[in-house]
């Protein structure tokens, strides 16, 4: 494959994700997934947490905020895409979780989020919650699927009590 | 090395992911670490996730909750507690909170927390505000520490201001 464009990498890398998870997407390995030398992907990316910030923008592409409703029930549904959004992809409430963490904020989602709260602390918060809340069900049902631990039913129930629990914090 | 005691495989263990972080803490180091076998160390513990259960608890274990104060007192310095304890080691956040995934809610910080608020579900959204924000402090400090991005120093007022906002959720 001819690496001709950023896209290409992110789209390597996040095929590179499916096939091995997050622990193996190094730059090498996304490279040989190419079919490129290392050098290449360099090129396009100045390293690991770019891409990686590249990756998690890509996830949560599709996520939008809707015009409609009261800052309770749009908060609640941007958190519910992102949620759904980061389940989609194996790992992605961690690369979602990480890139955040290296960027404190940038990305559009939590631009959104900020500004339908009009609160930035209380946004960083609920985020958060998010994130954690994410990272253990997709980790929970990762070592659910090979059986190794029994699958939990109330996991969609308790993140949109504990979204409600952060909202009535905030508002 | 022997390894005549559970508590020594733990030690080894926690001594692979101080030298190596969490990534490269496979059952396969923790045996090179402790000069032994693999299968000595099955032995002691049946698998990967049990072993992180038990690091888990060993990083927690001297997080104690107060017998005095109000239920935000409490709760808040139990929590406080919980996130020293965790950035106090390497990967810690990430450790308590995939071995917290995998239990859902067997530690004895998680009962504590149960018991100060009388609220399970309350526990547990706190509890995973405490994990995303707390890794989120790791990652960001981890990257901070090679030069890869700017420190933050809003992050442990911000912890705190998390905090409140959820608790005010609850009580």
């Amino acid at each position: 494959m001819v690496v001709n464009r950023l896209d290409d990498v992110v789209t390597g890398a996040l095929e590179v994700l499916d096939a091995y998870g997050l622990e193996f997407c190094s730059m090498r390995r996304v490279a040989g997934h190419l079919d490129v030398q290392p050098s290449a992907l360099y090129h396009h990316v100045a390293d690991k947490q770019t891409l990686l910030a590249l990756m998690a923008d890509r996830i949560v592409a599709d996520v939008e905020v809707s015009a409609a409703g009261s800052v309770r029930e749009r908060a609640r549904s941007l958190v519910r895409a992102l949620r759904a959004a980061m389940l989609a992809v194996r790992d992605g409430a961690e690369v979602v979780a990480t890139a955040s963490a290296f960027r404190l904020g940038a990305s559009q989602v939590e631009a959104d989020l900020v500004d339908v709260l009009a609160d930035k602390q209380g946004a960083r918060t609920l985020l958060l919650f998010v994130f954690g809340h994410t990272q253990a069900t997709q980790m929970h049902r990762m070592a659910a699927s090979v059986g190794a631990i029994e699958p939990d039913p109330d996991l969609d129930a308790s993140f949109d009590r504990g979204v409600d629990i952060v909202l009535r914090g905030l508002l």
